[in-house]
This record gives C-alpha cells, sequence and structure tokens, in this order.
C-alpha cells in the first residue's frame, strides 16, 4: 500500500476520504434498501478500455475493426452505450446474442458470429440475416452453412494449437485438444469444402484463451508465426480475427499486462501485410468498469477461520466457483491505517464451493457493512442464475463523471 | 455390459429394441421440433427413491421425517407432486424457496428452513412464517434471530468437523473450516446465547457433504458419535436432522451405495435415543428421476479427439464445470452390439470448460441424433442461466407409467 494507495486503485475507482468510489460517485449511493446485490458498471472506464486497445493498435498502423463480445456482459444500457459510441461492433455466438445486438440498434454488417456446436436452429436464424459475417469453427458447420447460403462471404476460426490463459481453465487451445476452430491438418480440407459448397473464405479467426497477462502474450509470435503460413499460401484472404482474451491483473503479485506490446506482435505480424484485423475484446472492456455492491450480514469465527458472510452467492458472481480465478473486496468505507484482518468471504447459497474469496485480507467488517466486489463487470451478471431462488439483483449503468 | 445391459440400466430407465424409454415412455416422444435441450423427469422415480430411504428407516424403527430439499429441483408441477404424495416437507434455503414452498401447497409446519449467510431480508420473512421450523448455521443468526422472534423453537446446525463428498467439491466439512454450521468450540456459546434471546433449541442439524458413495457413509459413525455427545448433555433436545447427501454411482466404477446400511447407521446412534430424525433428500431423490434430451448437431475429428456437439452447454447442465462429476450420455437410439468410440460431448457455449463430458465410450454417433444425459434430475434447470444467451430449454413431468 505504497502511498496510502491499494494496488488496484485509480483515478476512476479509488477511495476518497475513505470512501470508495467509481467514476466520481460514492458506491454507496447505489445501495437505497433493499439495494444489494447490485453491480454498478462505469461506462467511461469501458469506453477507455475500448479505446486505450485501438489506440495503441492505430499507433502500430495496424487497420481494424473492433467487435465487442456481448457474451461478457449484456445489460441493455451498457450495450446501448457502446453502440453510441460507434467504436465498435458486435461479436455474438448465438441466435440470442444475434438478436440482441440488433434489438440494440447495431446493423447486421456490424455483427460478428463465431459459435461452437451450430445447430440447424442456429443456422435457421443465420440464414435470415445474411449482412452478419459468420466465423465457421468447423467442417460441419461449413458444409450446412454452404448448402443453405451459397456464395456467402465467410471467415474460418482455426485452432492456434497454443493457448493461454489466466489458468488453465480460460486456455482455449493447446496440447489438449480443443473443440473450437480447425486444426491445421484440415485446413486445407476445409478450404476446399468451401469452395465445394461455393462459400468465400475471407477470414481467418483465432482465439488462444482469456485472461492472459504478463509475457503470455509472446503465445501471439508463435501462432501469428503459424497464421503467416496460412496466409502466405492463400492471398485471397485479407481479413484477420485475432480474437480476445488480453487481461487484467487480479491480484498484486500478477505480472502487468501491456497493450502497447501486444499490439506491436499484431504489428509485426498482421499490419506488414496490410492486411485489415479483427479484436474481440469482452472482459477486457468490461471487467474492471464493473463491481458488484453486497452487504455483510454474518461475521463469525469457525473452525479457526474469519467468515464473511454476505448476500449473494456463486449464482450472481461465479468467479471463483467456475473459473477458479480470485476477486479483490473492498469495503465501501475503510478507515486509514486500519490493521488487516485475514479473512474467509462466503455467499448465501448453500454448496460448499459458495465461497467468493477465500482467505484474504480485509480492514476489520462488521455485520451491515457494504462491500464492493471487484473486476466482475464481466461474466458475472451474464453467467448468473436463480439457483437457491436468490438470483436477484439490480444493475446500474453510471454515465457521467460526476 | 454383462447380458447386453448397460450397468445404469433399470426397470424404469433402459433400451427396448434400441430405443431408450424412461418409465416406460420412449424418450423421444419427447423430441417435438424444436424440442431440444428438454429435461424429462420421471414422477414415479422420484417417488421410489424417497419410499426407498423412508422404509429403510422405518425397518430399522427409526421415527422420522423427511424434507425434500427443493434446491436440488424447483420445477413446479415436481415439487407439487411430492406433495401429492404426502410424504415429505421442503427443506428451504432461502426467502424464494419457502415462498414456492408455500405456493405449491405446503404448508408452514411442513417446511424446514436451513439458510447461511442469513441477512436481515431474509429474517424478515423468516419472522413473518411463524410456524417455519428455523435451523440457525452461526451465532449472528441466533443473535437477530432471537431479537425478532422471542420463544421461537429452532434447530441449530452444527459443523460435524468431518466430511465426505462424491469429491473435494461436495465435501461441506472437514479438515478445512467451512462457513457450515457452529463448531464444537462455540457450541456451548451459542446455546447460552439462544437461551438468553429467548429461543428454545430443540433440534441438531449437520450435514457432511453430497454425493457419497460406498464406505463413505461410515463418516456416519464418528459424527454421530460426536452428536451423541451433545445430546447427551442437552436431553431437551429430542430431534436430530442428518441433512442429505447420500449418493449415486456416477460411473460403472463407483462403489454401490447401501441406504440400508445408512439407516443402520442412524438407527444404532440416534434410534436407540428414541429421537425423531430429520432428513434431508434432494438430488438423492430427483438426479437419477431426470435426464436431459439434447440433439447432436456437430461430430468431428479435432486434434486427434473426436468431438460430439450438442444444443446445450454448461450454462444448462453444470455439472462438469461445477462440481466436475462426470455425467453419462446415452443415444436415444442404440443398435445391437454397436461397437464403441471414444468421443468428448462439447456444448454449444464458447468456453474452454464448457465440455459435458470427456473422452467416453459410444457408439457411432451421427449428426441430428439425440442423446439424453443421464442423472441430471438434480442441480440441472436448478441452475441454470441464460449465459450466451442459450438459456432456453423445456421440462416435461413423467406422471404415469405407461
Amino acid at each position: 500500500m505504497a502511498n496510502g494507495k491499494l494496488w488496484w486503485e485509480r483515478e476512476d475507482l479509488c477511495y476518497r476520504a475513505g470512501r470508495l468510489q467509481l467514476g466520481g460517485r460514492e458506491l454507496e449511493s447505489f445501495v437505497a434498501e433493499p439495494g444489494t446485490p447490485a453491480f454498478v458498471y462505469h461506462a467511461a472506464r469501458v469506453r477507455d478500455n475500448l479505446l486505450r486497445l485501438r489506440a495503441v493498435l492505430t499507433s502500430q498502423g495496424v487497420q481494424h475493426d473492433a467487435f465487442y463480445a456481448v457474451k461478457a456482459n449484456r445489460y441493455a444500457p451498457l450495450v446501448r452505450y457502446l453502440k453510441s459510441l460507434g467504436q465498435c461492433g458486435i461479436d455474438a455466438c448465438s441466435p440470442g446474442e444475434l438478436r440482441h445486438a440488433l434489438e440494440m440498434g447495431f446493423g447486421e454488417t456490424e455483427i460478428s458470429y463465431t459459435g461452437t456446436s451450430v445447430s440447424e436452429t442456429d443456422l435457421d436464424c443465420l440464414q435470415s440475416h445474411p449482412g452478419v459475417h459468420v466465423n465457421c469453427d468447423s467442417l460441419s458447420t461449413i458444409r450446412r452453412l454452404g448448402k443453405r447460403c451459397p456464395g456467402r462471404r465467410i471467415g474460418m476460426r482455426v485452432n492456434p494449437e497454443l493457448g493461454v490463459g489466466y489458468n488453465d481453465r480460460m486456455r482455449y487451445a493447446g496440447a489438449k485438444p480443443t473443440k473450437f476452430g480447425i486444426y491445421r491438418d484440415r485446413f486445407e480440407e476445409a478450404l476446399d469444402l468451401a469452395r465445394g459448397v461455393g462459400l468465400r473464405v475471407e477470414t481467418l479467426h483465432f482465439h488462444v484463451g482469456s485472461g492472459y497477462v504478463g509475457d503470455a502474450v509472446e503465445v501471439l509470435n508463435p501462432v501469428l508465426e503459424r497464421i503467416g503460413v496460412l496466409l502466405d499460401a492463400h492471398p485471397e484472404i485479407r481479413t484477420v480475427n485475432i480474437g480476445g482474451g488480453l487481461g487484467l491483473r487480479l491480484v498484486e503479485t500478477d505480472s502487468a499486462v501491456e497493450p502497447v506490446r501486444w499490439a506491436a506482435i499484431v504489428a509485426r505480424h498482421l499490419g506488414r501485410r496490410g492486411l485489415r484485423v479483427q479484436l474481440e475484446p469482452g472482459d477486457y472492456l468490461v471487467k474492471d468498469a464493473g463491481v458488484l455492491l453486497v452487504r455483510v450480514n454474518t461475521v463469525e469465527e469457525k473452525g479457526g477461520m474469519r467468515f464473511v458472510g454476505v448476500d449473494a452467492g456463486l449464482n450472481i458472481v461465479n468467479h471463483a466457483a467456475y473459473y477458479q480465478t480470485p476477486i479483490i473486496a473492498a469495503p465501501l468505507v475503510r478507515a486509514a491505517g486500519s490493521r488487516l484482518e485475514r479473512v474467509t468471504i462466503a455467499g448465501n447459497i448453500n454448496e460448499a464451493i459458495d465461497l467468493l474469496a477465500e482467505d484474504v485480507e480485509l480492514p476489520p467488517i462488521a455485520e451491515g457493512d457494504l462491500l464492493a466486489i471487484l473486476n466482475v463487470g464481466g461474466y458475472g451478471s451474464a453467467m448468473s442464475s436463480n439457483h437457491c431462488m436468490r438470483g436477484e439483483f439490480r444493475e446500474h449503468l453510471l454515465l457521467d463523471d460526476a
């Protein structure tokens, strides 16, 4: 806590006079009774995250288009805000997301669709939206889409056969076979198949994984070398979609994330070819722009551990249960120089795995206190369930910096 | 596959002439277009599971009451069916579940409430339903409930400090401190507190974990010995709630589950004291009574693995992603003597962890085929989410054996 600041504090998310603020607003102002659990998203932070990625690519001379991976957070006011910015399209992965994007004001040509285990029902939807760009992740999809939509221009998702992620659960490719994309050994077969059914492959798509930080970005070098071999053989392919996945530091000891380094790798391999680059940031845009406000209802020593019980569980924030990624809990009110205690934050779901954060350091917490769970702007509300019938929560989009 | 039967086949769930039947009905009859994904629950199997548990306790002379842990599956027709049987009450863990039980026809006195991280909002609900039995799992709850409802009779959830489960993620107590219940070192303090705030402790409650099979049931011996020490010291406590948790064989190599052995242990420790026993079966009642019907849309070799893509993902059946428990996939139509292939069954969610079953043996599967995912009658629909906006499914309760 150098100069009294916590490592994760930043200009728009910080304590002022001991009270946690997001975008210049005291978070406590979002907690009218019974106002918890409540997600608060800071629109300007989403914008800044998007513009940061675009700026580093532009500075490296990379012509590009960004598609927001809406599965990270589909909250309507947030998606409409992104539309109003005019800086990105939508990456959709299901008919539901495609229709949602249209409803939020995006046009067909602003939507890139990359699905997996694509059903006939999914194809019905894609067929009825001819302007949507479709990336096919299997020969099966190519065969069936071609039958329905001869002449359509498509992308082909390839499996990069190398993967990274914040941890193994977030790695999308690597030594172990994954369901995503077409492997090198079937690439030419897939292209032949596409030609045979009258589809025109104009885009290559790949995704290495989610949440990678620090040196992990270097995986893009060998991956893009392999992509380069495919591009050399097929000069008619003029666009490469590099997926998403750039991560955030989730704990203080995580390595830094360097967008400039990422952009330089992309430029080195793709920019110099004069290709158009597409990217699909999802979590990167929204993760650190959103917090979940919860109220502490129970503080109790059990078996030698101090448990802090709150009014939301793994059905609202599943980051620990699903992805085994750490979360940060921050009291809304924090006195200067507080001693720290080690606590485990427990949700209100009757399941052994319903722990939001295990054995973390916090200032003394009392029943009735409010906590902000940080870095849950993505894959929070989007994945929420009504398990134990505890599925209720509120959402707020904070539009203007006060 | 001795005598041509698969190990999990039983009278009401089996192949007849190569077609999978549940309760005498061909499962294919539940798949009208676009009828997948669809859960089908066999009411008579739920009943049989309940009566089996009750019968073994009765045969051992154990006076008891069963409370269905509705968090396993809250599908209204199923809960109403259980009410119609008149063989159990409801174990609720949230205000939502409590109100749902009342709506399904259960009376307050048929409801046992055991929550964790109990909020003031939760207590508002409990206060307004004075007939509901409440088990308190922390001193905090005792203190706050006592203030609101002096004179109320309660149960106290104790942490057995020994746990079992199908795996570590389903263990609710053990060497590592858990959030559930009051530990021995604070038991007398909790009783004093209850007396001090005017609550009358009449029930002890504990739960060791979920899904245990085979010899794991023996954990109940040392647990009930410890409970016995507490009971010796407090003869006013006349009821013990032993929770739920008895499991099922999920793979062929799992040890058998022996309800008689379970009941004998309960009888040895509690029955001989003339105590009333309460139990909270959830998954045990519904798990093997429910299947999820899915349609295969993609069959493809990727990186040396044969992937079978289906039209449901981890947001509908999260058993693998959340609990890391295995599932069984059974083709609705199965030719006799088929050779077997090793496949991985992948869902339609764009996440690396969206694999329903990894590297399992199945007869050859073709695109368009229907599969039943077995043992998902519990913790399936109840935990489903709309992640990737792929949250739609149907549910059917099969009431009469054809």
